[in-house]
């Protein structure tokens, strides 16, 4: 599951094989059906859910480390930059590739990467709250600091620089201190 | 090389073969291989670059409407969320799954990818500067405007419903208000 989560995050479902897999694994196609009798998407739907996990992880540390809920939130973006150079730029979100690709092909890797996506929402949001930022605020603001971040995500991997990362990280300091004023 | 823009919108380069281009198209291989001589990937980077035209023109169109600078922001995410919904949420960004899917397996995808996300930025950057945000703020901005609209369009397009990216819409006209103070 760590392996094909790893796979889902550099290089999407489409491209991933359930050979590879095993391969990368050092695991039998028997283990694999045993455990996941629906194959591949069955177990691409339990790898997101583990990739998705530490991506949560991620944006909780980030979260809490910091006082103010602008740099709380600049600190997620940092944070991503910081793990996305690391791994040269492989890493990004454990979500986004497989999401995009589920769309028009499969409900249920569709479904469970909408799921996913609320989830870090609601983390982000519920820190907002704890600072004083209202609901429906929050989880407005909450979802546009997610989007940015993949968003950004996407431009930093592919041109292989921090900088939108970086640049949104201010931005959307900007966007939460305009939401705490009265 | 249409047919082709559309599979790499709503799929990705990775689930898009040449026997489904072709039918589609109703082209044979050997035409293909006489105008795309590098056989798929070659034919995908005109077709990334052509997709990519037609989404500069619906930004040009969004922000050439109206007046304001942070209206003008404003309509492009409603302009997406307008045509994502339209088309049955298939019809989003035509270079996010591909560029995503590209990091690792496709430098020539993979730098087309950026060229193109970095041609869209400029559009966005130019009207603001001519608005009277100095560089490098409307760069900057710019660059946070195009990765918030990427990442609502992933949200809406995998959760099937506009209202990351209306709520973007507020959001993007924030910040551009804010770059105006002086």
């Amino acid at each position: 599951m760590r392996v094909t989560a790893d796979l889902l995050q550099r290089q999407g479902y489409e491209a991933t094989g359930i050979k590879e897999i095993l391969v990368a694994a050092g695991a039998t196609s028997s283990s694999l059906y045993h455990h996941f009798p629906g194959g591949k998407e069955d177990l691409a739907g339990e790898a997101l859910a583990y990739g998705a996990g530490q991506f949560a992880n991620l944006l909780r540390g980030a979260l809490s480390r910091e006082a103010a809920p602008e740099s709380a939130v600049a600190a997620c973006a940092l944070d991503l930059a910081e793990d996305l150079a690391a791994s040269g730029w492989s890493d990004g979100c454990p979500v986004a590739v497989t999401a995009l690709e589920s769309v028009g092909r499969s409900p249920g890797l569709r479904a469970a990467s909408a799921r996913l996506l609320r989830q870090w929402q609601d983390i982000i949001a519920s820190r907002l709250r704890s600072d004083g930022i209202p609901d429906p605020a929050a989880g407005e603001l909450a979802s546009t600091v997610l989007c940015t971040l993949e968003g950004a995500e996407l431009l930093s991997r592919v041109t292989a620089d921090p900088a939108p990362l970086h640049t949104a990280a201010r931005h959307l300091a900007t966007l939460v201190k305009a939401a705490q004023r009265p």
